[in-house]
């Protein structure tokens, strides 16, 4: 069955628990031909990496990608695409010292129920650690784009954790921003693009972790320069495939394509409007070639404050998130770029 | 390719454009010795079918199924089940007046870039008429839910339709309410189950259909007596499947799974609190046994007012489309209680 | 699941049992603009069709096609085609004398055992009535490959019924005349393309019936113009899938490609030879451009004498048989063909 | 796309090149808590590999396999299990010497005109190493079979290699050997079981190997003790299935089902005899719990003769073949085992 495999043509078939021995991508139908781009894997990786302030869980995950197949001489074969990524830092006895039941709001006790075995090492499958291989995934997703659509681009940034949120013009300013630099945001502690809000959220975030608080948020995604005509009319709606990846993530609950105020619209005024933002660049369940916008609601971390003290704690997933909801988008585009190639004759 | 097909193991494959001679559903997966119950498959497309209020749109579309398939004797064969209902009244004439890119807000044009051609009847496989196939397949998923987990009821109705929207009070009253008869909103013009307002929101919706105004508004479903542990590890996440389930359903635009608050929750205050409904009834992608709740947004109808005028037009989407949400629903948990068989040894 | 379903990109999903309402075709992954020939489908139904000879199963099927959906004003959608046929001629009396278990060598029993059910009307899907949305299928990818590779041709005839069987120099003369006119055993009773025998065959095989007997046979696949590089290099090598459609016809026990003396050849010898035909026209999965050539056998059908009489009994299954292989042959090839678009960046 | 996934239910994807760093095995759709068997695992591995004979390619595969994730504590997650084989001995310098078009009968001319490059490192996945994934992907279907049909057992031996052939009697002798222990023929050299005619084999292939000779030949399978009731009616007849995974294997050219003069037989006598061989196992593509037995033809390895003085050269492929073609089957067999649970209500 396709429990551990996304997409329809651009295949992502991925393993690993997080406290065994690694965890791994497997990318099927990515062409041959592709040039590839270690330093984007390599970028890509070091994105999700979490460690790089002072408030996100400690662990160092030196994520040394290994490329096992598929890859030849700069190029791809044709052939599955094999990565690697063993577990180094895996400190399972940081759990060790918790009874069963204590990681609350975990669904440890929901597979135990669903698969008659405990697997206590910190969540296995769905722990955040399998999302290494989205992002590898992703990576070879983005090379494949490179050929066949480079315009494209790809931005998440946070627009709300815990108290803090942009204002309108803010998040305005961030959109316009982003236009320039795809990832622009990762400069910003928290990447919550507004450079006052985000130092006062670090600090924030620092004390929540200090108090094993955690705080819910939303983060923000804008696709551009995407051709028009990607997605399928009836089950493969490009809103269908894109919501079904960003509901992937964890702790991810919502989903909301294009302006959240069209539900309470009227309807010729809002398809008089211009704006491409109030239809979210889909329609029909197509691209239309407009920029394509979303956000997506995440609920607070769950963990108990013996183990945030053990410093494994996030006080506030979207940070963390958002390249990995980057990352599920663009295999979502790439799949449909590839499929674009079966529509006609 | 798998773009009109819905499902893992329980699959519902649809075909048939709004204006051409029929349209069709062939439901794979079924079990064999499923008993048939023809008078659900007929409230399914009673329930579906618009028509019955001044103000939806006045096809009188006589859904006549006809079982081309897979039952023998009021048993199901294990075979492949289809459906057939004929289009008796197309009426594309009432679209022949209408010039190319009048139907403002469609995806007829998008359509027609992406596969080169032109059909201007009523949108194709991407008009509303598609879904009749989705209350065939829901009918037969609670054909089969009835044999392995009976206690499973759907239930949906309009939280918001344009400036009508129910408060906090009603709200809870419709939950309550919502316990002892799963379908007890379609008493309501508009679905809308509050007696009063519901009166007023069908003057309103008949004066804006008069007027060629259209509005977006809210569903909400409630899913209760789910067993837990349906759902899938990573990317068949309970959450993902249901999101991409209801955003295959045309005009919807967003999806949220529990209370949409959680985002601005502190998380040791949220993980603590003791309703259900505040997770959405689904953790680590997986569901918990308790109730799930979600609701979904709709952006308001694009039809121009010249097609108002020729009685072809719905005013607001939400009252027609909560049948075919809760169709996608039990489509997804029918295919996971299934799924379930292979969960251990 | 997919157990009603064949191919990869170009799908054909098929239902419907032999004594129900209606036998269906549905075709997915058809590209948008092919150009619909309407001729070419009621060719493919007449070739299948029994009926045309005094020895066949004399049911007159006049198999009526009607197109659904997926065909406008003359080109493909891209949309799902559904074919129906209806079963006008379904005699199911002839099999009401039957005692259970009387239909010796049939799969009933064994349908019974799987399904719990038992549905005596001519062996429901298992039954040679649901090739007739093989053939449907057949025609569509046809269609297809007039675009994509309009040099293809895939001929079929019969090298062996019972004790009639093709000399060496018969069979090498047949393979020159296929090279001419792809259906031109069509002609020959039996699609034995040998004018003597193939009248001495037309007698034998009408004794047969009427005395109730049946013979297993052999036949012939040549594939010509066939572009190189179709098929996948593990899984979905071209002989996997080409053996896997030909299996799926009903009585057919093997299959082999190209020489059968290959298995006692010596290498150098072998390789050296100049002959495509050693080889089969496919190497390491793949296709060479050369021509394909293989053949299929078929044990004897399993019809007592009583059902015999009745008039529902072919002698040997092998001249009906062609065309379903024949199709089964095209739905494989167009689906690597579409499948080679996706090969190289 | 599929192309390197096995199975509908229990999926086998494998990746690696034979010359790159490693291959692997992604395993889903195993459930939880089927005990480990490492044992199992590596008398899998030791079964497939060559070199213990003094005429088999002279590679020394130390296949030590490591279990990246999907067990714990003895027993499956119900998660991929991923398996890892690092090419240790990859020797492509032997490959270096020869120039483009000299590994003639392979089919890298084949897989360059397909995927535009080059990779001269030994056939990269065509390459019969990737078949190490097969065996591992066995090794867990059999752990499987253990819980749900333990008395499954399937036997593989060479019936013919080159001029030698088992007679009717040896044949008979050797299916009778097979009851008692599975993988009997293991201790034959060349898994020809018939003592006098193994040791002259034995000479035989060294002198072959010694000259840059190769034979083709033919592998006899039998399963014992499977189950009624698997297969599918009509795309996935367990036929079907077989005949598609053995075909996947290299060199491979010819499937025959039961005898294989069926084709020569008259019905009634066929049928009423006694003999389950006559079936093999397998009536309207389900399997009827009597043994199944087939036979897989292989045309002679192809590689020239500078090849051959390098070593790397095998007189005939059957021998290593054999444990290939039961992987084959054990994945299809158990992959159907899984598949039953979704039959009934």
């Amino acid at each position: 069955m396709n429990a551990n495999r996304f997409g329809q043509i651009l295949t992502l078939t991925t393993f690993g628990e997080s406290h065994g021995p690694a965890l791994g991508a497997v990318i099927g139908g990515c062409p041959a031909g592709v040039a590839w781009d270690q330093e984007l894997l390599l970028k890509w990786l070091e994105r999700r990496r979490p460690g790089h302030s002072e408030w996100v869980s400690a662990r160092k995950e030196a994520d040394v990608p290994e490329v096992l197949s598929g890859v030849f001489e700069g190029k791809t074969l044709g052939t599955p695409i094999a990565v690697l990524i063993r577990n180094q830092d895996a400190r399972s006895k940081d759990y060790d010292s918790l009874q069963p039941g204590q990681r609350t709001g975990h669904a440890d006790d929901l597979w135990r129920d669903k698969f008659s075995h405990s697997d206590p090492r910190g969540g296995g499958r769905s722990s955040g650690r399998e999302t290494v291989a989205r992002v590898i995934g992703a990576s070879v997703a983005q090379m494949i784009a490179k050929h066949l659509a480079p315009e494209i681009s790809v931005t998440g940034f946070a627009k709300q954790i815990g108290p803090f949120e942009l204002s309108e013009d803010e998040f305005q300013t961030a959109l316009e921003k982003s236009q320039h630099s795809m990832w622009w945001a990762d400069q910003y502690s928290g990447r919550f693009p507004q450079a006052e809000k985000s130092k006062a959220l670090s600090e924030f975030l620092a004390e929540a972790k200090s108090e094993g608080k955690s705080y819910g948020g939303e983060a923000q995604i804008v696709v551009r320069g995407l051709p028009g005509g990607l997605g399928q009319p009836v089950f493969h709606k490009l809103k269908s495939d894109l919501a079904a990846a960003v509901l992937g993530v964890g702790a991810s609950f919502s989903f909301v394509l294009g302006d959240e105020l069209a539900s309470q619209s009227e309807g010729s005024q809002f398809h008089s409007q211009s704006s491409p933002v109030t239809y979210g660049g889909i329609r029909g369940g197509i691209s239309t070639g407009e920029p394509i916008q979303f956000k997506v609601g995440f609920k607070p971390t769950s963990s108990v404050l013996d183990l945030a003290k053990a410093g494994r704690h996030d006080p506030c997933i979207v940070p963390r998130a958002i390249p990995v909801l980057e990352a599920m988008v663009w295999l979502v585009l790439v799949d449909h770029l590839l499929w674009q190639r079966l529509d006609r004759i």
